[in-house]
């Protein structure tokens, strides 16, 4: 007897290290679109799941995109039953065109589809099939932004339910590990619409390995690994100077580090506290004080947090500095607060 | 009286910043090539200094790799002594084709002739006209070595003497600057040679600008200021974290933080105070043991700094783990030590 092709022995593996975490009788979701990735997932998780008494579901998003996607998803779940997985769900999403494009609003009903699938089922767990070329990709894309460590820092292995377990594994791997089984996956159209930011950063990825040699895709995975724990750290030095910098306001002492929504207040922050902290730490610092006064999470760039931390390092008497809100940081009297510009005397 | 073209206005400005650390009658060297980026640079170091007192001089360094490299040379020394510049030395260089290849060995040849000239004159700052784009390039080489943070930082200001004003300075703007000045810049053929990396990264650069949209390579170039500051501040804990662990042998008080040969020594770290460490610290601890036991530093990896921290995170009783030197790291009764195979029994 030969063991399973060497591709369906990675995807296995990588898939029985988050199995791991469930205990006898727990539901695994696996989130599948039928696409080689989530396929090869699915058929990992159907062959390792009972080794660990555990039961495997999957759920099928049909995001209505496509005229034939109903189709598609029943064809994805009927594949998935023969597999061996149980439920199956098949759901269909309404895909709100936002004003973050269609990939986001896609992305968001899509996780709010899986996430009731897992609450209806009650399950342990819910599998993503992405890749270290997705990953990668995410990298590439987060250098486009210029926005850091966090920018760069990729898809978490976990959050909350969902575990990605093939960010390790290639997409070429699944697509071997799929044509091993003989398992026939979908090509999604999306994928090859340069139309859609994933499809230009996979091209990019294409021609990077081309220009710099190959091994640039599993690099950028590495890279996204380490600097998602620098991030992490970082952030968390951050959380707790916050908490330093701003104890609670009365009644609120069971929610230091977690601001609410008048909070830092008019009251502001002494310069020198500000000063004493590390320059990495203090440029969060700053972007959690701007939020927690009111800006809206995705218009605070790093534009911002520089011009307020000016006030501290580059400090000659310059007037208030406008913040997404609109918000104002205004220094004075050693102290810097941020408040609508109407609250500015 | 119209202003300059401005692409000049942009570099002088950028040249003004650092020219301010000089005080009046130091001498500033600028490093020339030739090229559209250097001549910019010498330029407005010709125009700003003496606004500041302070005296301008250049150094041409001739690498000898191509058949007329002294007649570009001399001319570009000639054409910084018509722009003012004074002194102007044209230095010849012997590139050693060592094991790192010719990139890196005309490198180190070229940084040991502007640090003697430096010696020679006395001057108190070599300015260097790497732009934007080079700060960009330098990312994504960065980024295949898949090594986090540090290697993603890019080319830093600031280092010993050296200064680079342009960071911020698109190669393009250096272009428009000596055309604007009437100034013929000198196209280094080797720049066009596929065969070196720097040449891969430039056209690496073009097809990520291409592929995700103008901006990149700025977009790059503010990612490395942002890691840069986030990997000096993880270092200076990762240093300060390895003081504690290894108090310095008797009679080295003075050199706490600063490991010498023997050190950190048989005796070995603690277990626990290792993994009281937050992991973006520890791994950097384990990099400065590892080459505080002797490793050569070009040959460190993630791979061998993961093996010693499973010594901490995933301890099942394995053997030593090899690391280059070759060393070996050993857990034993509640410590780890790093040393040659030989010492271990």
């Amino acid at each position: 007897m030969t063991g399973p092709h060497p591709a369906t022995a990675a995807t296995r593996l990588a898939v029985r290290a988050v199995l791991g975490e469930g205990d006898p009788g727990d539901l695994v979701l696996v989130a599948c679109s039928g696409g080689a990735d989530s396929l090869a997932l699915a058929a990992a998780v159907a062959f390792e799941a009972p080794k660990l008494a555990l039961r495997a579901g999957a759920v099928v998003v049909d995001h209505g995109l496509q005229a034939d996607s109903a189709q598609v998803a029943a064809k994805v779940g009927s594949r998935l039953g023969r597999l061996g997985l149980d439920p199956v769900d098949v759901v269909s999403v309404e895909v709100a065109r936002g004003p973050d494009g269609v990939e986001s609003a896609a992305r968001d009903a899509r996780y709010a589809a899986l996430s009731s699938a897992a609450d209806r089922h009650g399950a342990r767990l819910v599998l993503l099939g992405h890749t270290l070329d997705d990953q990668a990709e995410q990298v590439l894309l987060g250098l486009t932004r210029g926005a850091g460590a966090r920018s760069l820092a990729g898809m978490p292995r976990a959050r909350d339910r969902f575990r990605r377990p093939l960010l390790g594994v290639t997409r070429e791997q699944t697509r071997a590990s799929c044509a091993a089984e003989g398992l026939t996956w979908w090509d999604d159209p999306m994928n090859a619409d340069p139309a859609f930011t994933r499809v230009r950063a996979r091209r990019a990825l294409a021609d990077l390995e081309r220009d710099l040699g190959p091994g640039v895709a599993a690099a950028l995975a590495r890279t996204a690994e380490q600097l998602r724990e620098d991030a992490d750290h970082l952030d968390a030095l951050a959380d707790r100077a916050l908490a330093t910098l701003l104890p609670p306001p009365a009644g609120r002492a069971e929610s230091a580090g977690q601001p609410g929504d008048d909070y830092p207040g008019p009251a502001g922050v002494g310069v020198d506290a500000l000063l004493a902290l590390p320059r990495p730490v203090r440029t969060r610092v700053w972007r959690r004080l701007v939020l927690a006064a009111g800006a809206p999470p995705g218009q605070v760039s790093t534009r911002h947090t520089e011009a307020c931390d000016a006030l501290l390092t580059d400090w000659h008497g310059q007037g208030p500095v406008s913040l997404p809100g609109p918000l104002q940081a205004t220094r004075s009297a050693g102290r810097v607060s941020i408040a609508p510009p109407a609250r500015v005397e």
